[in-house]
């Protein structure tokens, strides 16, 4: 007779004598139901010749139990704590704390322990930062997306929890702390979306008399530090990208840089096509002729493959794209076929270097969105191809990459001649724009930098504004924002702020890329459901009206219709989608 | 010509040389104001003999300055950058960032970081702890202290921000994290209350398996390993009391063991006296005479000192304390001296081993209050005497103490023939107590311990129930607790939860004590004041009621009485007084 034992460390295999002299041992254990807490002390001795079981680290050995002692017993579970037993994500979350008992929540969050902590060293230990706390009860921001608020005692008035130490951290700056970092609760009440928390978890970092150089050197170096020493060591430093070149290129801000398959800009083939259709495309602002070769896709992508892929493109970016197959005939097998005449064929085959079996992805239209379609099929096709077996992206490989030189300023959504910061209003412009501030701001640069891990954003930071008269201005004159909800902000700047920059680093997202989880749930000890719920602990939760007084605040309830609307309106916000760098998802 | 150059690591002198080709550096540097950001490059070189400043650790040495640059002017400060300079604290904070150029509050900082940093060390590193982070948007607790509340976008649904991870440390443990520590972020809605901050930081602490001695090595082993090396190093284990034994020796239950002067119950001396007035207080239930020698006390306190002891015990303990003045002729000088016979007074001599120039003071009552009295008076003496210029605690020594076997309820603020958890309704028994929970459960003493240092309590922690139907009727039969809003803690607990324990280090407070600040505000980077405000960014705020909708709220007015009213009748709770151990403060 024999159990397995479990405890934090593994697993142990515990033999019961069948003599008579271990019959209390025998009950207690026999009767102690599945996930009961049992305290034993026995003997270690080798398991009997070819008994052994090489798999398991304790496989050589067993414990021959002499007492035994249930220290707690389990009621029946609603699951089995084991990780090829399926369960849905609600009962899991219901049962967090029993979820958490499997092979893979207890790796997820240990690993996130031993990463964090390697971070800490290098930063703390090896490159004299100071880890400062900031505060979490704070001002709401000017035009942010949505903070959560909390009600104070005093009437009408209000904290917010801050999506980021943002103004913290500078203000560290000009308060000397000249390496600031800090692993940083932040909120964001972005409703309901997937794979994202109301609360999460950022590294957080700020310097002193920087450039982008400095910080991204930083960066590769923590990166490299504090990566498991199980996986393929960090290659530094990574390689960069500007923002156009990106968008040029992979469609995205965020390429995933594992694979291939590039746009590629075939306007000059065409232009002098008799295609009328070509033409039109060719003549508006910014028109061009894009495409995209997927290796072997004629071989592996079905027509429902291509439907599906052409409903996306009209979905959700109401443009065409034309699928060309290369058949071994040589043939183009194409609705475009019939304005490609022979020479452009064989220039876009010397171009894209197609071969037999490959297909093209072929569209006209304004360069920036003809490349955000290129780049959300890419993505597609991918996913087919890899659905059909071909090996594209290594699970094992982890692809690193800056982008930069972003645009300072997007147009205002919903009054596009009126501008909006790219990212925040403390990005300094790239020093070769200044002068374009007072002429054509839109056409200014930013020194900001995104961490691209995997086609994911991992980390994003900047130089920041040091000067308050250019800071007023910009916040001011072209954001036209309320700037006196930053007074305190562009006051400091006045008091002798150093030159300083940083960078925040998503701790959730990097851990789930590290450990292969499908979701950020799973690198979160309690995460929040797609509603920002606790299922466990059934939150939010009602309040007795008693409670609320203190804050003098009351609920308004919403009239049925009001319900009903709410539930149908709620679309993240233009700047939430900018922030979030999802400009290019469909 | 010279100028002093500050950066975070010190100061260093640099030289303007005189001759023409150094003008536009001169230029520049006379023309910064003080405080403003500058970079200059030179050669490093010693200073002329004779003028070396061996009180600078750079004094050796000076920088003969070649090229200067002015990276960021300083507009007229509203305070020098300078320590010996005094300025009100709301000026400091409205200035925070200028305020933490501060050499004092630099080193705060900092040394706080160190710290952390270390203790991570010792946990993560050294003893196998997981650092796991814990929501902050919860659940409201039944019956704790005010939280802060954070409206939903469900209606009438609210998050509430926990006081401290108590339920997720303990969720952990079921789930099999079985060494568990964060330096977690904690709220608690106080009102006004001087020294204290809505939000706060804690070394949180739990583990599975372990005991009471168990967990009080790991934290003297945590403090020492962490501890300062420039100060005199942490001596382990340290000593422990019971609470009984604290507070009939001290008259609290965080004594500051750094000096005597311990109160002495002297009822046997006066057990057959004639004064009636001792006779009806030892008639009493637990009625006692209690005394306390104060060294010297004779010889230093003032007329005016007495009377203020004297109104102290009135004012906040309805009680009478006497003194007895010592002097040389051995008379004993005292509105007491009338019903001490001599006999009396020769056996209180032996007892207290009182000497000339000593002060007694002497009270009867009830022992718990006579005892809490002579404990603030033993601390207002200590106070008064140190005014005089007696050495009696010595500011570099660092006194810790364990405080255990507390009560595990106390009798219920308004309703005493109820019961309070005297800490929270998830500490254990004592283990001697267990039969008294159903039999006389105001008897039982519990699990709780707290560290002690220099008169502050800097922790406090439990072993916990890991039983739930022991935890059920704790809750529900004897707290009569509202239990279906612990109700996921009390099914976990009914899964095999493995015994477990923990406690909580109040890094604020700690700090404010190693660094030897005057107030917690001074080891923290962005306090709030008094009132809960942040005075630099204006903190809570109006927020304009479109963007209160989302949530679902209005603000409720208050009437200008019921404003009036709010002001004056804000006073703590009972349980936040037991909770914030300042049981025996007046």
């Amino acid at each position: 007779m024999f159990l397995v034992l479990r405890d934090c460390h593994g697993l142990v295999q515990v033999i019961i004598p069948q003599d008579e002299s271990a019959a209390s041992v025998k009950k207690i254990l026999c009767e102690a139901p599945l996930e009961s807490v049992v305290r034993i002390s026995g003997a270690v001795i080798s398991r009997p010749p070819g008994q052994e079981n090489p798999k398991m680290p304790t496989g050589e050995i067993e414990i021959k139990v002499k007492t035994a002692e249930l220290l707690n017993s389990c009621k029946k579970l609603p699951f089995e704590i084991k990780d090829f037993v399926k369960k849905t994500e609600a009962l899991r979350l219901q049962y967090r704390y029993l979820d958490l008992r499997s092979v893979q929540m207890q790796y997820n969050l240990r690993l996130r322990s031993q990463m964090v902590m390697k971070m800490r060293e290098y930063l703390c230990n090896l490159h004299g930062f100071v880890d400062v706390e900031t505060p979490t009860l704070f001002k709401r921001t000017p035009g942010g997306a949505r903070e959560f608020l909390v009600p104070s005692r005093e009437p009408g008035k209000f904290y917010s929890l801050p999506q980021s130490p943002q103004q913290f951290k500078q203000l560290l700056m000009v308060g000397g702390l000249d390496r600031y970092f800090q692993v940083a609760r932040c909120y964001r009440d972005e409703g309901s979306r997937p794979d994202r928390q109301p609360e999460f978890t950022q590294i957080d970092i700020e310097m002193s008399f920087v450039d982008q150089t400095g910080i991204q050197s930083l960066i590769e170096g923590l990166l490299q530090y504090s990566w498991p020493s199980d996986r393929d060591p960090v290659v530094i430093p990574f390689p960069s990208m500007t923002f156009a070149e990106a968008l040029a290129t992979y469609g995205t801000d965020k390429p995933d840089t594992r694979f291939g398959m590039k746009i590629i800009d075939i306007s000059d083939v065409f232009r002098n096509t008799k295609s009328e259709f070509l033409q039109d495309a060719l003549r508006k602002p910014q028109g061009t002729v894009k495409a995209m070769c997927v290796r072997e896709g004629a071989k592996y992508l079905k027509r429902k493959d291509i439907e599906s892929i052409r409903k996306c493109a009209t979905d959700h970016f109401n443009q065409e794209v034309l699928p060309v197959f290369l058949k071994a005939n040589s043939n183009w097998n194409s609705p475009a076929a019939k304005f490609i005449v022979e020479e452009q064929r064989l220039e876009l085959t010397r171009i894209m270097e197609t071969r037999e079996e490959d297909m093209v992805l072929l569209t006209a239209g304004e360069h920036k969105k003809a490349c955000s379609l290129l780049g959300k099929l890419r993505l597609e096709c991918a996913h087919l191809l890899e659905g059909r077996g071909v090996v594209l992206r290594d699970p094992t490989c982890f692809s690193f990459l800056w982008v930069v030189d972003f645009p300072l300023f997007l147009p205002k959504e919903g009054n596009p001649r009126e501008l909006e910061s790219a990212h925040h209003p403390f990005t300094a412009p790239h020093p070769s724009d200044g002068h374009l501030l007072y002429t054509a701001p839109e056409k200014v640069r930013s020194q900001h930098y995104d961490l691209v891990l995997n086609g994911n954003e991992i980390g994003g930071g900047s130089i920041r504004i040091h000067d308050a008269e250019l800071q007023g201005y910009i916040l001011s004159t072209l954001l036209k924002e309320d700037a006196t909800l930053l007074s305190h902000l562009l006051q400091a700047l006045d008091y002798g702020a150093p030159p300083h920059g940083g960078i925040a680093l998503g701790l959730d997202r990097l851990m789930c890329l590290v450990t292969g989880a499908p979701s950020i749930r799973d690198v979160i000890a309690f995460p929040k459901s797609f509603q920002g719920r606790d299922l466990m602990s059934n939150v939010p939760d009602s309040v007795p009206s008693e409670e609320l007084k203190p804050y003098h605040i009351q609920v308004s309830w919403p009239t049925d219709s009001e319900a009903e609307k709410r539930k149908e309106s709620f679309t993240p916000s233009r700047k939430l989608r900018v922030l979030s760098s999802v400009l290019h998802q469909c």
